[in-house]
């Protein structure tokens, strides 16, 4: 069985990078791709690299026909933009994954304050289900509607799940120290992404007022089954993909490196897309870039006691259309990791 | 039927790079991995990335053993170490591809000038084959030796193999102004590949005494029918992965654009992996990155009426372990684009 | 004597590669800056690089207040908005630089197909001196309006200069192949200069097409003394700064290397600015980065006689805002290094 | 009053960066450099971009006639080898800045454990001065040898000495996170600076174990007034130049973001070289890229209250060279920012 899959916003760069996986998935069809800007333009024609793997033309959005040709749409637009399509998506019984924001906060007050604009879809924020699969992969396998996580979420939480669900930290001693690529901030023109404002170059940024910040909080709470809060401070790396995040938290005992490290392969044990390093050795962003892989590192601070865990994921693959890929082929029954399992490019 | 697949020199980039590609080799079982410096390590402690795809550990050379438990031998070894292998090889009827110099030029006065080492398997110079499917398919079908063309050499001649067949330049004519990232020069270190040296910096390095101008030139020479001399002046890109060659050369009579793009349109129409370009669009190296394709754009210049010629390869794929594999293909009558087709990574 | 200076324009690269040079300058007083953007605003917040050596605030240009305060105006700002600036200069009795293309072009019909906008100053375009120092410092000293050559035409005309003085090249013959920075794109926004589209990648652009032609032929065929035709391509690095351009060109009769750089160490012997290295040495953009030198490297073909020069510049020194201040010097008698003599960062 | 000034591994990073600082330093002359690896070869062939500026040959090291001819000698070799030039700088009465580590560690036993050599003159560990201008000038200014701060430590120190002057914060909360170039690492070849394992990467190293954590908990601490004890990570930016450190403390009891900037602004209001940032304003490494600057951005996290100080240096100067000028310039008698001051480059 062939799955029939949309794409809406295909020109953006998890837009591009859905097609990229999805042109290696021996049961999906692509057959349509939406853009605003390229409506009538040839795929190839935007991304000379699709060449040969997509003949497909981009389309201007038609709801009707959209959902017609389609089991399973992918979101990949602005937030604010992803209701409308599921509405309808939830009228004709189709399967949708937003990348967007729009169905991450389950408290729609959270993401009007956040994200500036009314939540025009609020009745069905309690049908999406937060698509992290190592953390949901059971509710996302009978859902409808995923919301796909963010990038700075998903280097996060799986960081701290493991820590949070044996309730071994301090809720409030949580410091994210993530460092990002470029190409989580999009292909929209800005001064903060030309290239001579970025190259050779490094800063903080939303420094301490990241809308990723409530994500994180919302899905370790749900881990903790408390409340939990966070110092959350992202960079800006002068790199086209990947995420580190450095993550640190007071354990409320003492805890030891085997210890530690025991837990999370215990944790991560049938995980295949999460590799726990070995002892004294700690993730590198290229080992992971171009895969859906989330390589985790850990240990103790011998001076402080603190505990030290850190992640790196390629923020467009497992931080966004990876990840996509893999929640529809929990969603429609395919083995998980149908055209994501492979190594990355190194060097 | 599974191939046999052992690689000599597995830990440099071209060796890991040839794991990367046939992980995803439905018909390949790779066997053996040798390696002088990491003998007894398994290689995913060397390369993280290649965790979960390879759990071969780094061995010895033995050539007994190599050659009872392979089919075909890849050897990714500096110049001048492959002639023994070729012999043990040639002894015991398998096939063998070699990513180096030891067996591209036919000539071994001409090796041995160029590579200031003896040649030690001058009775096989003749049974190689030059690895360059586009040009050559038929010869390496047969053969149990390949020379696997180098990087520069094969985005020198897929880039004027249309032109010299046809006989449309002047053989004296012709200047080849390469540009390569540092993947290029390996993984041994070297001032000439220390991060500081070549980040935010741009070179012309062997200027017009590069190794690679006696391959250019014979090859080229072959297609043409005639002796061709070049100039070629390569220089470093501060990238990691990437071949662009700006190509002029001066027609024998005056030619037009169209016309020009026709010949390659014509002469590359049965080739997957050579993607020539609508006409005013050029190459980009990060449009061919990870993959087997060589992008080619043409143009005349309208004030002097010179051709110019631009390709695109990824030096570690398409300049050398992505054609050693499709060599492979061919030599094991398996469908020439196995674990080789599907886009790159962009951005 | 304080030269007083003003600068319309001031918040693109050029403008404020100029404040950071001008704020070394002991006879110059900085007394003005315009940008339509950022009026109002003090510089340091839009440059905070340049926080402790500029307290000016950012003005709307008011070209009589301009002409008021200043001896020396720069203009930087796009080709066709120097003629006003220049008409009034010249009306007031002051002196002008222009760092964009509106007076290096003399015939003003070369401009117009080349630069598609009406020439609003044809009667100045007599009295506008091309601003290279090393070529026309006479002219220059006794000017009033300089235009600043552009980035690339610098690194060309000082390649091949000593070549066409000397007549021993043919001048059909000439090609330039030259490499880029981004920033010499400048600081606005553009998918082209988007960090994601650059990083990683390389690529030619405005192939035989691009708008620094016809000004290369123009003031090499001033030095040869006849028509000089060019094949020009520039390519894009990703880097911020410095421009290495090869060129190639056939010698009327055989040169050999030595007699070749004995002619560019004669040419440039009085240059404190051009540096023409050792036998066998090519120049590197990181040599030059941040600093006005030029560094040319010769060679000659052994296969085919032909002439290989490589000169490296950044292009926001010597090829824009530190030349324009070289211009500056000469024009108002004072020491020509002036605020320009030191070493770049290296690395 | 000329000073004559000497460099001991003139080679190195820091040795050519003294060079290029020194080069524009009109109260200096520099009279000798020695380099094991480069002795008889002018420096201008290891670094071109110094042609102009030092017309020196590297010498071989001998220790009595480079105290016959020197007033300050610069150290900046490897830990380990300045000992015995100190003893000898000693005995003769001379100035002696060492850029290592051998005289920073107040505690010889300290020091031993951590770079696992011998400490070959403790007596003088009393006499040395830990060469931080904006914490010791007046220490500083009275001192024969001074111990360059290391480029972390200096980054953290600045960072955090209001806060631990005023007793503002739990000195056991303490986290710095820190991101530093390639340069730092300096010139040696090692395979975490070859180009293709740094670029498009970014990882951490020496977790929670950098020899530079005893220096910086050693400095807090005196500043304090009791024991401080640091999580200090670093993590290697694939950049050339540049140190930013984000610094994580919970205050002893609330403290306000005005309130916060306030303190900073107060402590480094006669500081040249330290720029507070304004509100909500963080430092990026460019815009202190080649120059002697520290810029610092301070902020609160609003949801757990936890202070957030950034600070940015580039590792080479204000973390290396400059500021052993800067020591120099105390320790002479002479303008603290000669040859120090002026904006960097940027872009």
């Amino acid at each position: 069985m062939t799955v029939r899959v949309s794409i809406v916003g295909a020109t953006g760069y998890t837009g591009s990078e859905l097609v990229r996986i999805l042109a290696g998935h021996p049961e999906v069809e692509l057959v349509s791709l939406t853009s605003r800007s390229y409506a009538g333009i040839p795929l190839r024609e935007i991304y000379p690299h699709l060449d040969r793997y997509s003949g497909l033309v981009c389309e201007e959005m038609n709801m009707q026909k959209l959902m017609d040709v389609s089991d399973v749409v992918f979101v990949a637009l602005p937030h604010g933009h992803a209701m409308p399509v599921a509405l309808e998506a939830h009228r004709r019984g189709k399967k949708m994954i937003d990348l967007g924001a729009d169905f991450r906060l389950e408290d729609y007050r959270v993401y009007e304050k956040w994200y500036k604009v009314e939540h025009g879809a609020k009745k069905l924020l309690g049908e999406a289900v937060y698509g992290l699969p190592e953390v949901n992969r059971e509710k996302i396998r009978g859902s409808w509607l995923v919301a796909n996580p963010g990038c700075y979420p998903t280097s996060a939480v799986l960081a701290l799940a493991p820590l949070l669900k044996q309730k071994l930290v301090d809720t409030k001693s949580i410091i994210i120290d993530s460092k990002s690529g470029v190409s989580g901030a999009g292909r929209t023109l800005s001064l903060g992404s030309h290239f001579c404002e970025v190259n050779e170059n490094f800063k903080a940024y939303s420094v301490a007022a990241h809308r990723h910040t409530p994500e994180i909080e919302q899905e370790l709470g749900r881990i903790a089954g408390e409340k939990v809060s966070v110092t959350f401070i992202p960079h800006l790396l002068p790199v086209t993909r990947g995420i580190l995040s450095t993550v640190y938290a007071e354990p409320r005992s003492p805890v030891g490196k085997d210890e530690l490290r025991a837990l999370y392969l215990d944790f991560y044990k049938d995980e295949f897309f999460v590799r726990v390093l070995p002892a004294g050795v700690f993730p590198q962003i290229k080992w992971v870039s171009g895969t859906n892989h989330c390589d985790i590192g850990v240990t103790v601070d011998g001076g402080t006691g603190r505990l030290i865990i850190i992640s790196a994921i390629d923020n467009l693959v497992k931080g966004a259309s990876g990840q996509a890929v893999q929640n529809m082929n929990i969603m429609c029954g395919l083995p998980e990791d149908k055209a994501l399992a492979g190594p990355g490019l190194y060097p």
